[in-house]
């Protein structure tokens, strides 16, 4: 049950941006701008950040989603996504962006974790200062979306296949989009698994 | 020293939302319509939530620029701010807002902390759903806001006094005006500060 009157068959955040349209104006924007935006990080890299620190904060809507918006970026290589989750320093994927998940993990605990030797190393494999930025902003957006998503107490299917419609959307049509749509099929296996 | 190189003179947030123009324009609108749109929660409510979050995440800059905007909503009381950040339960504030940072002390840990009986326990007191929402999502936002200061280390004077006039401005002209001047006054005090 959440905490708050939410409308009915709407998961996680989207339950609360329905019911606060001026809120969630900024919370858009600011995840377009910062996982589909212009960048050096590519889109699936950066969902991929989302993913690990929601992960970590045990947010299953955010992990789940962001996961799979994550693997569709790299055309359904959920395994990988399954991997960072679990283990990331065995993970195929680049040193820089194990690096940037470093500094992603320690500013999830909190900002001041982030130690010079985190940045440089980064900084050794790649990472541009603002790459290390938008690491840091990224990490620290999830540490919002999760609590806003968890804190209110959303309904959060348990099925990851609930989620692939979702991440469909959110990589190929953007925040905008997504979060206007109700996910229909989301909804209806969500309903089918309980 | 911050991690990432940032333009001089400016603390705290300003330095990173200096170098990112296109996220510190979502960021921005999400501060002013959280802490100055229309709200059932007046400014000072909101800006006290916002302070105790700083407060609890140890972030200097948040809790002294956001204390000293919710002073100015009060006509100058620091002392009550003060109060709310040791121990808000003997602070000279309402008993619904005492439950609300009751909530968003449980959201500043992590949003799964919230329980049914901090949710009832708000609405006994007269918080309706909005604001329960508004709540969580201003102490969410300030676990970004904080994480972001903190994870890129930036410059944050020691001198409270560095903080009163970036406060008034952010109470009373909002928060796009404020992030665009230069805090020349702050700036000052603190360089004589150190």
């Amino acid at each position: 049950m959440p905490h708050i009157q939410l409308p009915e068959g709407l998961p996680g955040i989207l339950g609360p941006l329905a019911i606060s349209p001026d809120t969630s104006k900024a919370l858009l924007e600011l995840a377009e701008v910062l996982l589909r935006g212009p960048n050096t990080l590519t889109s699936a890299e950066r969902e991929i950040i989302a993913t690990y620190v929601s992960s970590r904060n045990e947010c299953q809507f955010c992990q789940l989603s962001h996961g799979a918006a994550a693997a569709a970026h790299l055309g359904g290589d959920y395994e990988l996504i399954d991997r960072v989750k679990s283990d990331y320093a065995s993970a195929d994927i680049s040193e820089k962006l194990k690096a940037l998940l470093a500094i992603a993990g320690k500013v999830q605990k909190g900002g001041k974790n982030v130690t010079t030797q985190d940045v440089e190393r980064a900084r050794a494999l790649g990472a541009t200062d603002k790459e290390i930025h938008d690491t840091v902003l990224i990490a620290a957006a999830f540490c919002m979306f999760n609590r806003y998503v968890d804190g209110l107490g959303t309904w959060q299917p348990d099925d990851p296949r609930a989620y692939l419609e979702m991440g469909q959307r959110m990589a190929h049509e953007g925040y905008g989009r997504a979060s206007r749509k109700v996910p229909v099929e989301a909804a209806q296996l969500a309903a089918g698994a309980q």
